[in-house]
């Protein structure tokens, strides 16, 4: 079986051919821009997509279906986006009807974290798990629940929001309007924020040398291996992602804990200090035989799981 | 159909004669006492059953099934027992078998607060929910997943454990050895510990007149309409439930969340700042329509839960 994936995010637009393995015959990645509308990104999705099969050398009528990632809320039962934090022109965009008409294939569509969940759990670091916890950690914190080897999407298409689980009471402020959220505390921008008032502080680190305004997660992380301080940072970001996945793991007891994400880059200096916090809160009968492991796709996960929730839709299901 | 119903718990056994409309056809409940063996709790629990059986006009023959709530964690695959939190002789117990080979029915075990979850959702608060959320709250807080109408049980039996959600990082002491946990601030000990600091350091209350070894949570609720620390105690309480609850709710986006136990009865004093923190803590999208209520079923939880397994287990699903 072989299907078509479109994935729409705030900065980027990603098209692939996949089968049923999990492998990709033809791909294609552009900036998403300056985007006027909705229909328009779609068209140049499908101009995209019509090339990419082209070049994998299969015909368009071969195509099983075709799954959509979008990066932001949705409305799952009936196909539609309830907007883009990104791009203007998606409040109630009818788009799993869009996509299938314009490209006349049965088409499916989900929120970017609950598709690069189930890409995980179907092609990447989750693969064979039937319980998954998935969290995105890179400029916000999203997440997806995988029971049973399906997506776990609740009463109004909103499960999966861990980012804004509150684990700092007196913490920063938080793009949702409340203060200690996990997603003010341990994406990027709160993690250089961190390091920033630290500096601001007087304490010394070899982060001083890069102008305050540039300081990124990314410059924090990759200094941590050698600096007290950005090791101070991480450690902090790792124990608060810990304490809100421990509350998830008591509640889930999941098989296991995926980390996709930009942030999720930091390597072993971030998931030292995840894993040592779960094992401090969550009970210890659901710690054991957990795995806390970063992703394993990539910028590809949602792409991934879009393909996953057309093979899925198609009557597919992992061998 | 008709099946058996066991409730063992820590201070009851109880036994239900259950339809599949709900219907309590005949009942008995009995002090757990000193039961001297898990075989000699199954013996005086199948005793009561025909009795109960008897009294109920049907033959056991018209039984399709039984269905056991146990007072303690339990390996589900197998029906096992891990152990009793009150009783010794239930390490490793394989309760499923031996109640099947006794009664000669089809048998099917959980542990209670998965069991109540699963009566409250098809007989109780959550009839019709698909999502639903339970928590119990009396000496301990224990709790249920209800995914699309089935209970989520995880990787190895221990999902719904939200009373070890870390709360209050600075907090009190809990059960489980850890500090902050839910059920040490929520749960009626804890309820009753904080009202007992509050005295010692000479807070004004109605309390005082109660002796200090004597004061219980229920003496706190009663007092919260009138009586301003009773009321902040139980409203902090509260808080933490909704803090916990939040977060599962950001997490799972449930339709409903039911809260039974003894301390639900303290009623609108506790389940408005319940309400007021999850308004605050959870994402709005997943607040709006979430009902948060108290459960149906009462004692007979556990009970009617494990009518609804065997109900289940049977190929029975509620209409």
């Amino acid at each position: 079986m072989i299907v078509l994936a479109l994935d729409i995010g705030g900065t980027k637009l990603a098209v692939g051919v996949v089968n049923d393995a999990g492998d990709v015959l033809a791909d294609a990645i552009e900036a998403t821009g300056d985007a006027p509308s909705a229909d328009a990104v779609v068209e140049r999705l499908l101009s995209m997509a019509r090339d990419a099969v082209s070049r994998s050398g299969i015909a368009w009528q071969e195509l099983s279906g075709v799954g959509v990632s979008f990066g932001g809320p949705v409305d799952f039962p009936s196909g539609t986006t309830v907007r883009c934090h990104h791009l203007p022109g998606w409040e109630r965009f009818p788009l799993k009807d869009v996509v299938a008409e314009r490209s006349g294939l049965p088409a499916t569509m989900d929120n970017d974290a609950n598709a690069a969940a189930l890409g995980e759990a179907t092609f990447g670091a989750a693969r064979g798990c039937p319980h998954v916890l998935y969290l995105t950690v890179s400029t916000g914190i999203g997440g997806g629940v995988i029971i049973g080897g399906r997506v776990h999407r609740g009463a109004s298409s909103m499960a999966g929001e861990i980012g804004h689980t509150l684990v700092a009471p007196d913490g920063p402020g938080c793009t949702c309007g409340r203060r200690g959220c996990l997603e003010a505390v341990a994406a990027g921008p709160g993690i250089a924020a961190a390091a920033g008032r630290a500096l601001d502080a007087g304490e010394q680190s070899a982060l001083s040398a890069i102008p305050r305004a540039a300081l990124t997660a990314k410059d924090v992380a990759e200094a941590a291996e050698t600096d007290a301080l950005a090791a101070c940072i991480i450690g902090q970001a790792g124990e608060y992602l810990g304490i809100a996945i421990a509350g998830a793991v008591n509640l889930l007891n999941p098989n296991i804990v995926v980390i996709g994400g930009g942030v999720s880059g930091a390597g072993e200096v971030l998931f030292r200090p995840v894993r040592e916090a779960v094992e401090r809160y969550a009970v210890p009968e659901s710690v054991r035989g957990l795995r806390i492991v970063p992703g394993a796709l990539g910028r590809r996960g949602a792409m991934m799981g879009a393909a996953a929730l057309a093979l899925t839709e198609g009557g597919w299901s992992p061998g």
